[in-house]
């Protein structure tokens, strides 16, 4: 711990990458006024609600931009233990342009470690915000990380302060689950719903292969 | 035309062809059920609504199915005429897994030739047809066939009759599009709503690259 009231080196640099991160902030927001005026502007977007489709179109958007040569990312916040097609087609295929991480552990209730799971989101979060600094980056996936908002396991503010002053201008970044947090719908530029008409699992069909995972 | 009282060898053969139908059907009815008993069965999916997700997360599930080597093939009923990522990705990398046929000639409001989009949709529902009938394939994505069958250009009640007596037991099929008729959502296994929380059209931004085609 150095004195409050005295100066040092470090305190120098540290004031002086304060100044910088501030202009790329101020440089941030003046150009994402400039793009949003010729209607192009880099969205935060939302998938929410307990019905199919969430993550299969931020997936589908993921590969969108694989399709169009736009380097993107994905950080899965929750279903890391699974085997996804997502991560397997991403993996084989993709790497040269889609990165893709799985942070989580599976579902909270398969690891019933609080600890564990916070670690993990933090991790992910971590990973995120250097993957949407990233300039050449233009679409980031924070799969399923609604959920590990709304258990506390990451901080809503920290996260919305971040996408709204730290997002480049012209990156998309998609935030998927169930139960989005009123701070992110506010913040977010398109926020959709996903409901449930009808499901198959009432009725005794367990999930399969292509449509659920 | 022949006499309606007597036989040919064409009205034999029609006979044993509607036989060997009808005996299809029954045998694919008892498919269903002993599947359906095992958790396993070949759903009828819809995805409607006003909001986003229904063409990508169709596409993310197509996407699901080639990554675990399922074949499986895409109809664009409507958006044939854009030069989507959806058809780039799919044609460039997955042509041995998944078959891309675009029937439609664009949006409506866009061809204004009515007889042109009843042939397109038409055409497209054929292709179906034979894609759904075909063993091998796994999931058929019939995507914006909802706008077709809105606007009358597919009969609902002959496009249900077919999925629910033709459709191979294991296949699923995905149809999307705004306005799902009553008698298909009435027909399907699987549901969903893609509800408008927020959109930023409405704030001057256009569809971009990644996020809407």
């Amino acid at each position: 711990m150095t004195d409050e009231n005295s100066w040092t080196g470090e305190d120098v640099l540290d004031e002086s990458a304060r100044h910088a991160r501030k202009m790329a902030k101020k440089k941030a927001a003046r150009d994402r006024m400039m793009l949003t005026r010729n209607g192009q502007k880099g969205l935060i977007i939302v998938h929410t609600g307990p019905g199919k489709g969430k993550s299969s179109s931020g997936f589908g958007m993921i590969l969108r931009c694989v399709a169009h040569g736009m380097p993107c990312a994905v950080i899965q916040f929750i279903k890391g233990a699974w085997d996804t097609g997502e991560r397997r087609l991403l993996t084989t295929h993709f790497e040269d342009l889609c990165q893709f991480h799985a942070m989580g552990e599976g579902f909270t209730w398969e690891t019933q470690d609080r600890a564990r799971d916070i670690a993990a989101a933090r991790a992910g979060w971590e990973k995120a915000k250097e993957l949407i600094r990233e300039p050449k980056v233009r679409f980031v996936l924070l799969d399923e990380i609604n959920i590990a908002l709304r258990y506390d396991y990451l901080d809503i503010a920290e996260v919305v302060e971040f996408l709204v002053t730290e997002k480049p201008a012209m990156t998309h970044v998609c935030l998927t689950g169930r139960n989005a947090q009123p701070e992110l719908i506010e913040a977010a530029d398109l926020v959709t719903e996903m409901a449930v008409v009808k499901h198959p699992f009432r009725a005794g069909i367990k999930a399969q292969a292509g449509v659920e995972f």
